[in-house]
């Protein structure tokens, strides 16, 4: 409802006695939907807690798992501190993230969450509002192939280990928890296994808020660039004037030439 | 604002006089949040037409890109034809996913944007919920994994050129973009590829759609079953009771021992 719809209601109200006939109008319409209300993209941030929105991610992933716990740590708290817009996004929509997306390994769901956090904070349709928003979730990324994971240590944990840390040279699911697995000994469906997913989900919300904190101050600059190798392979097979027969910027070396799967094959000749 | 709120104002106003000392507190509390409004997932499907959302999808992708196309087609289609509470989502927040997240290959946006819908209409955060929802999102996967495609022509194509459809082997965009290139000699960065990737998001959506229909009408059935080769696999690697040391149900002959990249790699001895 606009606010000029309000005051012609009360206008009426108090100007031309009681209209209305039924009680059960002004509820509906008091619960109307709000298409034209929504502001554009991005929605402000708010400075928030790291510590807090941190917890909010870990337990989060106990009850909705990485996508959800990363998504709702930082746009659920929004929604308990700032209020609308942020509260008509059920942030239990994310849970579809689950382990790479539905649980098909792709695309680590923590990532996920962030990415969309992030844009909704950042980004927005215009090519500049992309580019924006997508430096940002470039870096967290990047932060998450590079880093060796999980870092997060909770205050009260639901499983108290002694965590062993991988560094998974890849945003997809399937080969960061394969790695972390190999590494460790522990089954992939373990408590273990949760409780080093529900760490890093914290993890990557702890750095898309300091990026996010950094931006809004003006003062963001990726701490992961892309690594020299990787570098090397897109000066060919991503450069518009090159090869240019290829998308992404995830490491290449973790499926081709160095990498474990595949560490026998050559590259074609020049 | 709940309605015994609403009640309560219209009750002050009759019974006691006007207590009201500004016009903006009325306008403020009619626009104020509405976090106990939302329902619980899943949200109501109601059927759309299918060609208008194939061709929403499609010019969506030139607005905002893959992941936007195909969840604007569905969620911002319900967001005119349904209203609340649709409307409180923002449908640009999925531009987030843009050739595989923020540009960096990972997962296909379309099958991210397609993922989200699903999960609303369908899912929730109880386990069973999320099991419902993910079988239909993990069909789409396996669709967009084992189809040629494109297979959509638009009515009024943006690029009128006879399409070349790949089959992918993957859910992942550096993949399916590369293979396409790979067979087409298109460029990634080329208005041919752009095409290709505005009619898959199309496509997406079209069999997303078609999933939803027949899970309202609970006649539900996954065409595309995990691949007898990929099955063997995980029944070692993927089974709590054997090795149980990875996760997700991508296709492995894509990235090890019979896929392109690594075709040399063998599987290490029994």
């Amino acid at each position: 409802m606009k606010r000029r719809d309000a005051l012609k209601i009360f206008g009426g109200i108090l100007g031309g006695g009681l209209l209305l006939t039924s009680s059960s109008w002004i509820a509906d319409n008091l619960n109307a939907s709000q298409p034209n209300k929504l502001p554009q993209l991005p929605w402000t941030y708010k400075s928030i807690d790291p510590k807090k929105a941190a917890e909010r991610a870990y337990f989060g992933f106990y009850k909705g798992r990485c996508c959800y716990g990363a998504f709702d740590a930082i746009i659920g708290t929004l929604q308990d501190e700032v209020g609308f817009p942020f509260t008509g996004i059920p942030t239990e929509l994310f849970v579809f993230g689950r382990s790479g997306i539905a649980e098909t390994g792709s695309t680590c769901g923590a990532l996920i969450g962030v990415a969309g956090a992030i844009f909704l904070l950042t980004g927005g349709v215009d090519k500049e509002k992309q580019d924006r928003a997508y430096k940002i979730i470039q870096d967290v990324f990047r932060f998450y192939e590079q880093e060796a994971l999980p870092k997060y240590i909770p205050e009260k944990p639901k499983l108290n280990m002694q965590m062993k840390a991988t560094v998974a040279n890849s945003p997809i699911c399937h080969i960061s928890v394969s790695k972390w697995c190999a590494v460790t000994k522990f089954k992939a469906a373990s408590k273990e296994r949760d409780e080093r997913c529900a760490r890093i989900t914290a993890d990557c919300v702890l750095y898309a808020l300091k990026l996010l904190e950094a931006e809004y101050k003006g003062s963001f600059k990726g701490a992961y660039p892309i690594k020299a190798k990787t570098k090397t392979c897109m000066d060919c097979h991503d450069k518009k004037d090159a090869l240019n027969n290829t998308k992404g910027n995830m490491e290449c070396g973790t499926c081709h030439f160095d990498g474990k799967i595949n560490k026998t094959t050559k590259h074609p000749p020049f």
